[in-house]
Formats: C-alpha cells, structure tokens, sequence
C-alpha cells in the first residue's frame, strides 16, 4: 500500500550497504511512494554489499561516489541530473566510520590520523554533499536533505568513541548549512537520531546487543527499526513537512527523553539478586 | 490533492474557534486525508465563533465539552466513540489562554488565581485529556496524541508572560505521560512548538505583529502558518511516525536553532542609521 | 578552612528540615563563608524536624511561613529586613512535595486538587517567593536567587510522577523571573540540578536506592551529596558569578550528560548471567 | 582582595594573547587567587602579542607549544611538571581560528583544507591536551579542565561559519572526554560558553559590534565580558565544584535563555520609524 506522498519527486540516496541498511529500507520506500532515485556508495561498498540487488528492485542506477570527494559528487550529480532529468527533491546521508573504532583504539588513545578519517568520512561528508550541491544547484527548491545520526552525540555512550564527536559535528553542520541553504533556496536540512539498529555498522561496536537490550527496555515504544526510519524520513522528503529545517529530531521509541524506565530498573535490579552468584 | 495518509483513521480536535485556528486547518486537513473526526469546544468558543461552519465542511459532529472538566470529557468520549464507531487514532489539543496577559497583569505582578487559571486551562488541561482517555480506553493501539506549544517554553519572550510556564508544564506532560501511554498502550505523545502564528489567540498579545516580523525574518525558511502547521500534523498522526514520542517538535522554519540571521541583523542595524532619526 | 566567599553576604534559606537536608548544609556552609543568614520553613516542618540547633550553630533566626502565602512571606521579609539590617544578597528555595506521590497515586490517576497542591508548593511557591521579594525590594543589586531541582524535569523517570511537571515549571520560572528581575534589578535566578540525594523527601520515593546506585554508576564522578551541592550553591551566591542566569546547571557527577556508562553497563548485564535464575 | 580559592593549586593555562584576551585575565585572577601557573601559547602568537607582559605579572613562565603538536604537549607538561614541581590542579584551553573566516570564505564556499585547520586548531587540540594530560598524569586527582565556546554551537550565527561545527564538536570532546577523566582519575571536564567578547579574536568577525549591541540588548544581565569569565573560571577551577562535569555552561547574562528581550524589540523597532528613510 503506498500514499504516493513522494510521486514525482526525485533523490539521491548514500550509504546502502546490503538489506540491513536504513539506507537501503528508505531507497525501497521512497520507490513505493513514487519517487525515481539513485543510488550511490563507495566502490568498495558496492563491491562488499549487494547494492545492485537494490538497484533492480528500486529500477535504479547505481553511481560509485566516495562522499569524501568532492570530485566524485561532481561527477555523482553530474550524472545524477542527467538520468533523473533534472535537480532532486531529496537526499539522504546514511554514512559513517571510525578507523579507531574499528582498530580498537580506546577514547583516550586516539590516533590522529584516524580520527581526521572519522571527521572526513561520518561529518565533513556532509558539508561536501550539501556544498557542491549548492554549487551545481542540484537540489530543487523546498527540497529536503535528511542525515543519520545517534544520541550519543548528545549523551556519551561508552565505547561509541570518537563518532560521537563526528555526530555532533554532523548535527552541527545541520544547523549551519540549514540556515544558508534555507534562506537562498528554501531547502530544509535535518538529521534523524536514530535508535540503536542492527545493521552491519552497528553490529561492529563491541556489546552493541546489550546496550540495544538497555534501549528496548527504557523507551516506552521500544527502539525504533530500520523499517521504521524509512517511514519517518518518507515524511521528512514529503511536502508536509515543508518548514521543519536545522533540527535533529529522535526517532527512539522515547530514548531520548527518558531517565529511567520501570523495565529497565527491573531488569537492572535483577543484578543484585541475593539468590545467585550475577552480583 | 489528498494522500489518504489517515484512510480509516478516526480523531478528536479541541481548540478549533475560527478560521484562523490551527485547529481548524488540522480537521480540514485531517478528513481531506481520510480522517472521520469530532470536533468539541468549550460553549463559549463554540457562541463566539464559527465552528458549526467547520463542522459542516467536514461531516464532523461538534460536541461541546471544557477540556478542564474530566466529567465534560468523560460525556465527550463516550459520545464521540459513538458516533465514530470505536475508539480513536488521534487527538489534537490546541488550548491556551492566560487570564494574566488579557488583563494585561505583568509577570512580576501575577495574580494567583488567574495563574492557576492559566495552568488549568493550558497545561493541565492536556493530563485531564490523556489520563481520562487511557482510564476509557479511547485511544486505540499506536495512537498518536499531539499539543501546540511555543518556544517560549525554553527561551524568554518578553510579553508572553506565565503561558511561558504553562507551555513548559505542558510540554512536561507530553512526555510524563507519553511513557505511561507508551509502555502500556502503545500510545505516542508529542507537541509541536509552532512558529508564532497570527490566530485570534496569539492577535491577543501585546506586540505580537512585530516579534513575528522579528521571527519571519530570523528564519531562514520564514515562519510556519496554520496550514504548513496542519501539514505537520498529519504526519504525526500518520502510520509513518509511530515510534516519535515524547518529543517538542519545532516547527518552526529553523528559528528555534537560530542565534542571529543576516537579514534580521541588516533590519536591526537600520535602526541605528545615523541619517534619520530613528535611533 | 573558609574562602570568606559570602563575607558581608545576607540571605534566607527556605526549606532545611533537618540534617539530611540540602538546605541545612547550604546553611551551616553559607555562615562559615561569612553570611549572615535567616532561616524558614513552614510551622509544620519546623516541628517535625531540628532546624532550632541549626539555627543554634548558625547563629540565626528561625522565621515560621509558608512559601506558598504571601502574607507569611510579606511577613518573613519584613522580620528578615530587620533582623539582618537591610537588603539580602542571596536565597535558597529547596521546597518540594507531592501529595500524589505520598498517597501513591500513579500519574495516570493523579488526583487533581493533589495536582494544584504539588503545583503550589513545588512550583508557584518559587514564584510567590521572587514576586514579593521585587515588590518589596528585598534583594540587593547583583543578588542570586537559587532554587533545587531534579533531571526529571529533562527526562522522564518512573516514580517520579507529577514533580517532574512540577520541577519543569519552577525551571522555567527561573528563566522568567530571572529576565524580569535582571533587567530591573540586577538579581540572577537559577536552577541546580542536583543528583538524586537521600534527604527526608528523598527516600519517601519508592525504589529511590536502586535509582541512586544506577545514577552512581552512571556518572563518572557519582553522584554529587548534600555538602557538595552545599558547595556549588556557595559559588553562585558569591560575586564570582554575577553573570550567570536564566540557567539550570547540572551539579550530578556527569550523570545529565551520560547515556551509558562502562559500569552501569556491566552491572546491568549481570542481570542476564546463565549462571543464576537472576534473569 | 582575594578569597585564596586556588591557594596551594598548579594550572597551565594555553591562549593568552594580550590584555584583551579572557586566557589573560584568567591568569591574573588565577595567581591573585593563590595559584602557581604556567602560562603557553604558539611561538608566533608569543612573537605577535604580549606575554612576557603577562609572565612578569604573574610571575610565570612562558612555553611555547603548539597545542595541535603531542610533541610540543610532550615538551610542555614535562617542563610544567618541573617547574610546579608536580602534577597540575586545572587547565583553561582558550584557542580558537578559523582560516576560512580569516580569508572571508562562506560557509558554503568553505575551503576544506582550512576547515581541517579550523578543527586541528579550535577541537581537536582539546583532544590532544586532554590525551596528552592523561597519557602523562599530568592532572592531580579532582583536577579541573575547561575550555572556552561560544553559543554558536547550539544556534546559528551568521558569519561564525565554520567556527559554528568546531564549537560543537569541542562540546562534544569535552562530554566524551568528562567521561573517561571522571572515571579514571576524577577530572572534571567542563566548557563555558561565553558572551561575544571583544577580544582580538572576536574583534576580526564582520559585524561583531552590532551582534555585540544586539546580545547585551537581548541578555537582562548584559554580556559577560573578559573579567568576569575570569571569575567564572576561578569557581570551576575551586574546590567548590567537584561533581560539576560535561557540562556546557552559559555565562552571558542570560541570553542562551532569551527568545526576545523588551530592548531589544524596542531597537528592533525603531528600523521601522515611517518617520525617517531607515527602513
């Protein structure tokens, strides 16, 4: 069953890996709702994933962009406008990684190096996304541009790292670039914190099942899923939502407003059971 | 145009007076989408305005009922489940008046009784709403309840007086209550933080014409009207939201994040122009 | 060892039950620092408790009224004024109380004239107090006017019940009051934000231990007792913060901006060891 | 006068420039309040302003280091650690520059090798002082480590540019980082976020004087200025504040509270004076 809230509008979606993906969950949605798209990801991406499963189902072309480039967008846009016929009503920025996180650097033994490829790769992306869209003037007006992000960036998270640097900066460029991209062309820019989801990037934090354990049990709706993000950022591409711009908006089942949850106190409480050796 | 975004899905609105409410543009909109509403007021705003002419173009029963009164809302709910054959998928709860600012009280100057007033009929009034629609059971599973507030919630707005504080209760009890509904009822919560909006309400305020110049201007996206407002709401009530809760959504065209705007800086150095006299 | 951080400094302490309380540390601390001070809590409280040997060591009058009545604290000033010889530079308000949370009504069953009481003296009394005190000119120029709350006005905890929408109602008084009373006077009005602490009104809340052991773990430095927020409240009664106001400021260990902890974390997964039935 | 808060204390204090800059004053107030201290800057901001001034005063010495170099940080704690003859009690970071708005890039017209610059400079040497700190033990137990922003970093200033992102993102290092500290070693990781301040720094921003107008128009209190940040500092550095941590706290005379301030309307106003061509 489709609305058609996105019929004839057209997008640019980064960062589908394979079907674990939000990314992936909002390029087959926006398809139903009647938009025509393309997808993008790094060429290492789309050869470890199987974007191109997406492709067919989504009867999308697929362009290798890496997001750091800005060459690659050049080019990604370029070519986006011409098979498309013409500039885009919505973008999407699904992407993200730390080099520390993946090498096991601890928070107080950064490596430098690597944390300049978080910036560049989870945060700066975005600027240069939004930067030579502006520039080519890819983006229609009253279009909307919607980036991924986590609560840690409000909240620290134990063993979240140095992301959660990168997705403060990432809301900040939000704000920064929703309030000139706004006033000259009336395009909204947003990000969506989302909860704790299963994909291929998540499941790479150590003790990740466990912290979503927490989550579940803390927001009154439970976590939110990948399915269900799709559906919000649907809205987000909609005209109905036409005056929404500069925000980070939670999409947690309540995570983010909660202090402490009766399961969650129950389940924490369980650890001090006197019948049994968990203490 | 109509995206059937609440095919089926049946509402309650408080809070329509005229034209010129939000309310009102949220029940169009509402039964444009698909929805079958009721519409109630207390007697007086139904007198005073010209709700009967909405409830026409809607196919809507208007129900009196003052939302400060449970035994009101309690005869509302039964009827209103009635005449819409179960129980409903949404309410809207558009409330606020502040016997302070009519009789022009300042804010260090409150009378008590008009304050308890205040907070009765703006903030209160929306736990009277929830808790006894939860005791009746009125909301079905994955309903969607939502509040207009304003920003002076977070940041002083001279002028707007103890509704300031009363937004901030309100607002409170979007999410106290919205984990309740939420864990036991799959309820969501939320309140939408509206640019400042020229309805009969907000006319009432001292000044209001040029703090909207001030806001509009502010802005990068300009001020969100009644009808951008209603917009925002149906997405809220949609099936594409359902795990948004216990949030203030701004909308609000980017104010809310806005410390200074070139263009509301430029209208603001006018004012020193050494030329004239306006200094 | 005393800074003399209040030498000369004059102040009213409202609310020091006995010597669990914030209040009466805030008191013994402020006249080691060199204030001389007031105390007051209403007729009731000051028979329940010992705030007489307070007054004893802190060689001050214990002045009977009840914040949430103008006359009493017309009266309360007006002693106050000549007791101390003038003006006072700083005042704590540390008053709370739910009668739904004493009666354990839950907050989908609040009883509502219980509702307007928790208000009144949770909320409005804070305003009640700053009303007079301008009309009476009771603080100096460049006085701190302080009042205690809880992170449950941010953030929902279960059990916390209707305070929370009585704490987000006094924060939002310090931002009004804190407007009027620095453009007229010069006063600052702020909030702290204090870890839950196991005074009187503290372990009437049902479970309060296991919440104080998980916000122990939580925040990286613990929880912040008594004498600590006596310590931070001496700080913004002193000169050294002339410029701070309109704030709520977290005094929690770190805990407002945790969203998971390395410790908490372990203890909760031990809820879930194979080895028990703890799960 | 002096209330000896800092007597016995060690603090290294990085971006004195001149007698305009808040790193200045804090040095001085540090010493008068019984501090010892090492003051540090970059060999070309030694070179251009006047430090040596500021040592003599203090009776300081003066090491350059480039914060952004771990070498030089090295170098710096060793020498620090020698000369105070042990591990220091706090830290003030006050270094920020942006390359894209000294060469007058827009925002959307960034220059992306010198927003690296901008983070290295403005955040990411925060990180490098903090690691570096740890890694060295340079911090006693219960030390203090703040660093200077700006409200930027929450709200949308035109013309702050990219300054906006790496503000954020200092925030965001000072919550991730509060974290580890705290629960290692017990060190409190704080930022202020202080008024527009006519430093030289701020002094090289296009239209700084009339968003200085604005903000002390808007804030009941008036900007803070470089004195009393100072002040401010000396309380977070104190013994008087212990359990304060990760924490963002605003010291502007109220404005990071303010929607819109009775003077700053009546300003605004005036730009609309039909009397006159300003408008």
């Amino acid at each position: 069953m489709s609305y058609n809230l996105l019929k004839g509008k057209k997008g640019i979606i980064f960062g589908a890996l394979n079907e674990m993906s939000i990314a992936w969950k909002v390029a087959e949605l926006a398809v139903e709702e009647g938009a025509e798209i393309v997808l993008t990801n790094t060429p290492v991406s789309i050869r470890m994933g199987t974007i191109d499963e997406l492709a067919k189902k989504c009867n999308a072309h697929v362009i290798a962009a890496d997001a750091t480039n800005p060459d690659d967008l050049e080019e990604l846009y370029k070519k986006s406008m011409e098979l498309l016929g013409g500039p885009v009503d919505f973008i999407l920025h699904s992407i993200g990684m730390s080099p520390n996180v993946r090498k096991g650097n601890s928070y107080d033994e950064l490596n430098y190096e690597y944390l300049k490829k978080t910036l560049d790769v989870s945060a700066i992306s975005f600027h240069k996304v939004i930067q030579k869209a502006k520039e080519m003037d890819v983006v229609a007006e009253w279009g909307s541009i919607v980036a991924l992000t986590y609560a840690a960036a409000q909240r620290t998270m134990y063993e979240y790292n140095d992301m959660a640097d990168a997705k403060a900066m990432l809301e900040s460029i939000a704000r920064s670039f929703g309030y000139i991209y706004g006033r000259e062309k009336r395009v909204r820019v947003n990000t969506i914190s989302q909860s704790p989801t299963m994909t291929t990037a998540g499941s790479g934090v150590k003790g990740f099942d466990k912290l979503i354990d927490f989550s579940e049990r803390m927001s009154p709706l439970g976590n939110a899923d990948a399915q269900e993000c799709a559906n919000y950022c649907i809205t987000l591409f909609s005209d109905l939502t036409r005056k929404v711009t500069m925000q980070n908006l939670f999409h947690d089942g309540g995570f983010s407003n909660m202090g402490m949850s009766y399961r969650a106190m129950q389940q924490y409480n369980k650890s001090f059971d006197e019948k049994c050796d968990c203490k």
